[in-house]
């Protein structure tokens, strides 16, 4: 008999910010195939008796390919296993996840797709800008920085900003890359205003939460946060929270520990309760 | 002593799609002030204690305003009550989120955002659709349909959408209305190419989940499928799951019915487990 295969968001990094259906999966799993941004907190989430495997590409070391994972996921599905393969936040955001689903059609293997809170929530929720406002943003563009979109083989290597420098759009750019003066020229180039307000947050959701508020003219002396990074643009930046959004600035420690702590406390609290 | 203020996304309709955060605050809190698009599963899963109150704004009937809502979280939060404000899909994305945030900063009150898992995401986890693919998109533009805009007091009643109909972007529309004539015409007039395929997604993740698959020029003539509904339209939607999107076809009836049971079981078994 085939098993199946679930293509699962793990949300933008704070464990409680899984979905139940997530975590159940995860408790479940016989296999777990992640990627490199896939916190430890959330790893630690999956059962003993799963077999983990990073198949992350990101880091460089290794050189595992879209199709080698595409081959695990149909071998592993094929010999019977429940496999969940792991994505950061939500699995159909610049995940890959349509060249897997292509593999698992063309094997009729049986998969779901569990959407997750892709980071682009997160960061926003974090740092308390409100990604549309009725007084400044109707629309949300969600976009890939420039290392991103080579990889990803599009026909250009870059997208085309120009079309959403119009007044009353939000763009969010993931994996912006560490240097900002590249983004910078770019956001410049395409027809943003300099003084258009702008927020790097660095791992948003986790204790290692950074953010930084700039605008456009000056982003390119923005300090290098740890990634994975995340850049919001417009207008709505200024309804930023004034007490977390200070420059370079980490939220306040003690708060943020104990919510953190609380919060993977109750992930492992309902972890006792089986769950079919 | 005040009390705080959880800005909770309750995800897409599927209670198991509720973050295990979400979850957690519905349990415990001692106020919920929910809107109409929050089904009736997730409200189930409130405390009993807790007082629950719909603030939804959509059908019509209540005249519920804004301003009212602030002054209901500001003032319970104010007496010292834990208080949810249940928000359907995510809190920060075409949730008038801005305007409760800029209350409870004035009244200094406490706050705190719980990202969820927004509409577009369970839609397209539900029928397939890869929002980004590397042969196809690299841009995903959420915005909002003509009366959700209008309502919202923008500046213009439609947002433009020429500035979104160039190749390599996925366009998903919130609250596209139940008229497809409008938004047909709309799309045309932004330059959308009249065999640019789109999908109309009806409840999505929900056991009444429907989904329609059309082409911008056959829009005006797809079936009107109950709301809450959500338009994709883009290349990718070519990639939706063939076995799934059948025109007005619902999912198979007895896999959804048993997932779905399922996963409340699921939540509900969690339930008994006392979580801080």
């Amino acid at each position: 008999m085939k098993g199946s295969v679930y293509l699962v968001g793990a949300g933008p990094g704070d464990p409680e910010l899984l979905t139940v259906k997530a975590l159940r999966l995860l408790r479940t799993a016989e296999v777990v195939l992640h990627d490199d941004l896939v916190s430890p907190e959330i790893l630690q989430l999956i059962s003993p008796s799963a077999e983990v495997q990073n198949v992350g590409k990101r880091c460089g070391s290794k050189t595992i390919q879209q199709e080698e994972i595409n081959f695990l996921l149909v071998a592993r599905a094929t010999s019977g296993q429940q496999v969940v393969r792991l994505k950061s936040g939500d699995p159909l955001i610049f995940g890959r996840a349509g060249e897997e689903i292509e593999a698992l059609r063309r094997s009729n293997i049986e998969y779901e797709i569990v959407p997750g809170v892709t980071s682009a929530l997160g960061a926003a929720a974090a740092a308390g800008i409100p990604l549309t406002h009725r007084r400044a943003s109707s629309t949300i563009v969600l976009t890939a920085g420039h290392r991103a979109s080579a990889s990803r083989a599009l026909t250009n290597d870059d997208a085309d900003w120009r079309q959403f420098a119009a007044a009353e759009s939000t763009l969010v750019v993931y994996m912006p890359g560490s240097g900002y003066n590249e983004i910078s020229s770019r956001l410049t180039a395409a027809g943003f205003a300099e003084e258009t307000p702008c927020a790097i947050i660095s791992r948003a959701t986790t204790p290692d939460q950074r953010v930084y508020r700039t605008t456009v003219a000056d982003l390119h002396s923005a300090p290098r946060l740890a990634s994975p990074t995340l850049l919001v643009v417009g207008e709505v930046v200024k309804f930023a929270d004034r007490n977390l959004v200070e420059e370079s600035v980490s939220l306040p420690e003690q708060r943020i520990k104990a919510t953190f702590a609380q919060r993977i406390d109750a992930s492992l609290r309902a972890d006792k309760e089986p769950v079919a």
